[in-house]
């Protein structure tokens, strides 16, 4: 973590959201973006520790839910891709594809990276689940995915190669599928709201922007600096569809063969970071909830020269006793100013700033500096472990409080489509009553995405809402209450 | 974990050893190698979880010693691949090659799936790397690898895709370069022997079997059952060379531009899992170190139908017990008999078993199996978490010293060629005076392999030896004493 060169970050994340988001990326040490091939970045350590406690956190409660890790290779057979008709037809466009090996050696069958792994996991499931004993199946990998964007990239917020986990499901009963469906939303909440401090609103996604070959796509959106939503994790309903496609057949206890049902779910765990650092972030730079933070504490000693040693020694015993009690601490003994290494830790986004000189030697304290409000207290070393643990919740609560408070006043109800853009203009998501969200209402949501440039999220599942009136475009009865929202 | 359609696993490790492999593989749901796409295999949640231990323990060693985790994209452009140009003549043929995405767009640049990631790594290193301060740099990733081996590939001893850590590493002097790469080996003891259970032998390899690129190769070698060697972590000193290569320059305490000096080590985690499962285990199926055993303890509940309620709640209790004091327990209450699951965990390779049954509870006590001994004792139920705790221990140096056993007597002092072939078809290593492992000794090398089927696995570091008369081959003054293997 090399701290040369940097200087004092200060970019208005409001007003000037891509390049605080850029630059964030750059000072911080977060992606690099001179890797040379397009979406595909280099993940330094500052990110990718992060990502990787984001990652523990998910499989933490996956594994609590029963779900087992397995591992699939990379790359998927043509044959495999191309079983379902909807899922090729969806994805193909954006696969990478490898057709030679060495100094051009052809392959009998084309390979795809992995865009999404149904079409690799389901052949193997098929032989797999043989009888009712071996449901429900509940399997999930860890991994990197490949698709080709067309729309320009970004670091974490569209790569073209991201990480992810992938959870696949295998039920005897469609009830049981939708029950994990449900399941899979609690899991996000537990993940993504609790401990990455990101509040969202859960949608049932329209049938024309559902996932390719699947019955229904669920997923949890956020709100992003800039007024767009952002789709955290989705997971799809997809009946036995793939099952037909993929032939994964169980005996029941009558011992007759029945189609499995199957669920899917894809929390995009570097997406899910690059909104994380931009909903949380202020114009000083990242703030990193206490939970998944790379360092949780650092410690700056202030001295002058013939101090040195003291409050060296004093730093280390701080640090020591911190990291014993499993606090991820650093203690920063570089020779730069005190100073300079305030503004470079607060870039960096660490929660809890320690700061000790000869003054709290003397009285057995130390200075503690939170990074979400900016304040200073000192504490009586004695209590130092007990208020580490207890600031480092009062920090992911107040993250997670502030995001909240940008959805106050966030949704407008509208009844004509000049007052959704109205909304849409000033940041707003706008709520309409809507014909339908079957593949009948798509000619409304092109006009709507024509005419506003919002795109219609979706009904709300999170909570219940029934439509009254008529469609805002097309002027019938309205079925459904849609959620219409520029996005990334 | 399906237990359905299991036998008892009997075969002769020791006699039929690729036979023993391939089943253990397909029983204990290791690999599934019809996947369709040869050398890549899925990997059920039984090998992926003890290979994410193993993951785990070089992660914590690496941290510990100063590493910290980045990750790179998994392609890298051809026009970095060719900028070493011993290394490109290495690994090319090897080289999985994506050049069309989607229906057909041809991408503007070739792409390499990384078979190792110098090339992609170094030119950021060139970027990152500016002064003094910033060194050394010690950095690993965790990932996975793509080499289209020639040979017939086997699920984790040789596969196209596989599992591995790299750290790559940049110093201020070739001093601390090599001291880096005696700090690798070291690294290679703490997980491979004291963790894995696995004894090396330690070898300078020849120059002719060196990385491609790099000025000096370090591998640990261990003994598969078949007789044949298997190369585990290698670690490379690269010198100065591919800093030149990708102008990986440091300005010095004088201001003056630097070559730096680099090394590069690489724990292959799915390779070293399939020698691990090779050497510990027996005729009944796997043998797994307690360490990183996906389940380290199965409970076995034995009862008549009345007794039912009782026994499985006192198995309950003592998996829950077990579970917060830290041990991963498995509580089987499947229905199939006492007797087939003692099968089929002892094919699992679960280290420890207890079953417990009315004449147990009447005494407050529980029977302990253990895997490595195929021996039961009767515990009180009092001592029993720091019994399993002492018993995990035993059990690890127990398989440890079981697979030391088999080095004693191995090596084979020999002066002919005829010797030579002799010690390697009783399974022997010859160690034998030669020529040089310069270059010039390559022809040497050749005569060594076409008269003896075996390799020459270079010059032992972890002993120290001085050669003594002529080679063995051409005569000349031995300036090395080098070990013939047969190998994978």
């Amino acid at each position: 973590m090399s701290s040369e060169n940097k200087t004092i970050f200060d970019i208005d994340k409001e007003k000037d959201f891509p390049d605080w988001f850029g630059e964030i990326c750059k000072v911080a040490d977060l992606a690099d973006i001179r890797y040379g091939v397009k979406g595909f970045t280099p993940f330094p350590p500052w990110s990718l520790m992060s990502m990787n406690l984001m990652f523990n956190v998910l499989e933490e409660v996956l594994q609590r839910k029963g779900h087992l890790p397995m591992l699939f290779p990379t790359v998927i057979p043509e044959s495999n891709l191309t079983k379902e008709a909807q899922h090729v037809e969806g994805f193909t466009p954006q696969v990478f594809w490898i057709e030679n090996i060495g100094d051009g050696e052809k392959l009998e069958e084309k390979l795809a990276l992995r865009p999404t792994s149904e079409t690799a996991i389901y052949p193997m499931y098929s032989l797999w689940v043989r009888s009712w004993r071996d449901l429900p199946l509940k399997r999930y990998q860890r991994c990197s995915v490949f698709r080709s964007e067309i729309k320009s990239t970004r670091p974490f917020l569209r790569g073209r190669e991201f990480l992810w986990i992938e959870s696949h499901n295998v039920f005897a009963t469609h009830e049981e599928a939708k029950a994990q469906v449900m399941e899979d939303l609690e899991t996000t909440k537990e993940a993504v709201t609790d401990s990455f401090c990101l509040p969202v609103m859960v949608f049932r996604r329209t049938q024309w922007d559902k996932f390719p070959g699947g019955l229904n796509t669920y997923a949890a959106d956020t709100l992003m600096p800039d007024g767009k939503v952002i789709q955290l994790p989705s997971t799809h309903d997809l009946g036995d569809n793939f099952a037909k496609a993929f032939d994964v057949k169980y005996l029941n206890e009558g011992n007759e063969a029945t189609y499995a049902f199957q669920t899917c779910y894809g929390p995009a765990v570097s997406r899910i970071y690059g909104a994380m650092i931009s909903v949380h972030g202020d114009n000083k730079g990242l703030r990193l909830p206490f939970g998944i933070a790379p360092y949780q504490v650092v410690i700056i000693p202030i001295f002058k020269g013939q101090d040195a040693e003291t409050v060296t020694k004093y730093c280390k015993d701080i640090e020591q006793k911190l990291k014993k009690a499993g606090f991820r601490t650093h203690l920063d003994v570089s020779d730069a100013t005190p100073g300079w290494k305030y503004n470079f830790w607060e870039m960096k986004g660490v929660p809890i700033r320690l700061e000790a000189g000869m003054r709290d030697i003397k009285q057995e304290k130390v200075v503690l500096f939170r990074r979400d409000t900016m304040k200073r207290t000192s504490l009586e070393l004695k209590n130092l472990k007990k208020q580490v643990a207890a600031i480092g919740k009062e920090i992911d609560a107040s993250l997670l409080k502030m995001a909240e408070s940008r959805f106050e006043g966030l949704i407008v109800d509208a009844d004509t489509l000049s007052a959704v853009t109205d909304a849409l203009e000033k940041g707003k998501v706008a709520r309409i009553p809507f014909c339908t969200t079957e593949m009948e209402g798509l000619p409304c949501a092109e006009e709507v995405k024509d005419r506003t440039g919002g795109e219609i999220r979706g009904t709300r599942i999170d909570i219940d809402e029934k439509p009254e009136g008529v469609c805002t475009v097309c002027g019938k009865v309205a079925e459904a209450v849609v959620y219409v929202a520029r996005s990334y």
